[in-house]
């Protein structure tokens, strides 16, 4: 099969697919990183920390390793983002990745990999669900990309109104669904069509491509480059910028701009989630994903 | 109110919405100047050179001191572009401004505080009209930006088939509605999106972002820059190129290009006229209105 | 008439329409050339040359002198591209010119000059089937451009996923139909849209632009410059690189991002026949064909 044989031939490619490490011992949760809204059992995949004096909250995905875009995590994620839409005192989110080297892997594997088709549609769901309320939200929206960010990671990139980059050649972003046999969906495929024009979409998502920061920023991919520890520093500046516009207008404005392309997933939802559904339980893709998930195994031992 | 901390903040800005002086004594008419196709009580807003020889003609937009968007310039405006329409002998026109410093500074903000509705409906329909009448041109259609171009002076230049601006870095360029607290309308987004494209306008007009020229010429937001004494000259050797071209051929290639720009304004005019008068007599907007034209009068004095 | 005046002064103009040559003893047939699908009594204007081990077939146009796209040229085209087509060991094509110094001089104008409608109408249908089946092919396209490449050429280039052109100032591509007093057809438009993006296209189309390959790779009409005599090679070397992408996701990607466009000509077939026939066989037209043929026979003498 295609797939399988074109996984074997890339052991070295990060990517679209991640698997959660059931080890997560190695998050160092102080006080202060405590999110006050919740209290689950498990450690938070979210923290957030909300200035009252800017109105900008800062949203830092702490998912080890690799901060998988799991059903759980896109909850939280959701969540957490919807309560700081209602809050009126919150004008602005930065978001950005508390893992080292990596924003997100991208959707976590582990979710459609023998499961139920009801929790396959379930965790698609959550992926509309976390594209809807990022892309459609009212807030200036920064993503501080610290790390790669391919698949699922990029697409939550392209949901903000600007991206900054670390500018570390070894991190890159982008795409890469068709280098692993799977296809963007067509919300992906706007999405990027919105940010970079039809023609390199077309080229980037048939290749599956990957870029590095530099050549993000040649395609507009990504807005500006920074050194890796001044990312954050940097959105908080561009922030500040964005909020001197009044919000009314510039919320009016992006939703005027977004608007079609949002309302074309959310009248096609259902008949997405079950085209989904359909295509990631096939028998041939669900050998390939376990081919992926044995090879990153291999990988990590 | 958002809107007039912004106006506070924003002493120097240029901008979208001007006042039309009261005083009009240095228009300085020469009767060279005089229009023969009419004859007002007041000096002509619009002055136009036909050039029979070459089939161009030269509009220069000359109402002091900064040549705003009223209804009265609209519709004079509307009149001369609509008789050079007709004269087959006339095939292209070139657009500038006799007023120093500016090409246009955009709508006329007398023309929507403390009107009534009717009145604020008229002249909604009559920046319709020029945008109707200058984006479907069959003319050759070339804007010889020769000053500051915000807000409805960039939409005018926008219909353009072709911009060339003075290399002045104190210019600018640019749909800065939001910056004000207003939102360009869906059409004033359709044109910029023709221009430069759907992530460029996307960020220009959340931010309401006024362009110098040398970042208008590098998003595609003009097409040339040459020194200011130099800028009609240019506009004068180009459209001799695009007249090469067979009008029929060049017309319906035109036509084809916009055609699904202008149907959507046509069949929504009503509507949208509807949302802008419920929008401008509103009593927050009127006050920032007011607030702004007092900030005006201050700065001048 | 403005086109007759045009195509006057346009002497050293190369393109758009092409007059076959009516010899053909220039033809260099080597058994190594004869492709095995067919025999027809005229020397083949297509050879193909496919590679079992690589999965990729090398398509030379070779009807003398320039490649013209005439009803023969282009049912032949459209038969070999659905042989490649179904036969599942094919999964790339690369398309280049056996012809020196020309890609393809585009349409075919004896096809249209004194010509029945039922002739033109037959014609321009095949027209259409070789932009449809290239443009929705599930093979990986790529343009190997080495030589000039005007109108139907350029289009023929644009349906490939990748064009890769010969680095020679003398040569040019561009849709300049406009220059000879027609029009190009939506679908050419919405091509060149999808391509280079709307601002550019309204320009080029209008102008009628032929760009050298440098301006070409500047605004994205090709993707990449090479030394004349490396274009196929490079072709070869670039497909490989697409090839390492599983077919089916590549495939659903395509198809996804072109379906839009390909649809408005499949619902729309018909009356874009019968539009084209009712312009071309227009008194005028044919008249300014029956000019350019003219010119284009003194030129040669």
């Amino acid at each position: 099969m295609a797939l399988r044989a074109a996984l074997r031939s890339r052991s070295g490619l990060t990517g679209l697919l991640s698997q959660r490490s059931s080890c997560s011992s190695d998050i160092r949760m102080s006080p202060l990183l405590v999110p006050q809204q919740r209290n689950y059992s498990t450690p938070p995949k979210i923290r957030v920390e909300f200035d009252q004096s800017t109105g900008v909250a800062v949203m830092h995905m702490q998912s080890p390793p690799v901060n998988s875009l799991s059903l759980d995590f896109l909850t939280e994620l959701c969540i957490s983002v919807e309560k700081l839409e209602m809050d009126k005192s919150c004008r602005g989110l930065i978001i950005t990745s508390a893992q080292p080297k990596v924003f997100s892997a991208g959707l976590d594997i582990t979710e459609m990999y023998g499961k139920s088709p009801e929790h396959c549609g379930a965790f698609w769901r959550s992926v509309q669900e976390m594209w809807l309320k990022l892309y459609g939200s009212n807030m200036v929206t920064i993503a501080a990309i610290n790390g790669s960010s391919p698949a699922g990671g990029c697409l939550m990139a392209m949901t903000c109104d600007y991206r900054i980059m670390a500018d570390n050649p070894r991190y890159n972003i982008g795409l890469n669904e068709t280098q692993l046999g799977i296809v963007a969906p067509f919300w992906f495929m706007d999405t990027m069509k919105n940010t970079v024009g039809q023609r390199t979409t077309e080229m980037a998502l048939q290749l599956g491509l990957l870029y590095k920061p530099a050549d993000a920023l040649k395609i507009g991919l990504v807005d500006q480059l920074e050194p890796e520890d001044q990312v954050i520093a940097a959105a908080t500046q561009t922030i500040s910028r964005w909020l001197a516009i009044p919000d009314h207008a510039r919320q009016i404005t992006k939703s005027m701009m977004r608007k079609k392309t949002i309302d074309k997933l959310t009248s096609n939802r259902e008949s997405d989630i079950k085209y989904f559904v359909n295509f990631i339980t096939k028998d041939s893709i669900q050998k390939s994903l376990g081919g992926y998930m044995e090879m990153l195994k291999k990988r990590r031992a």
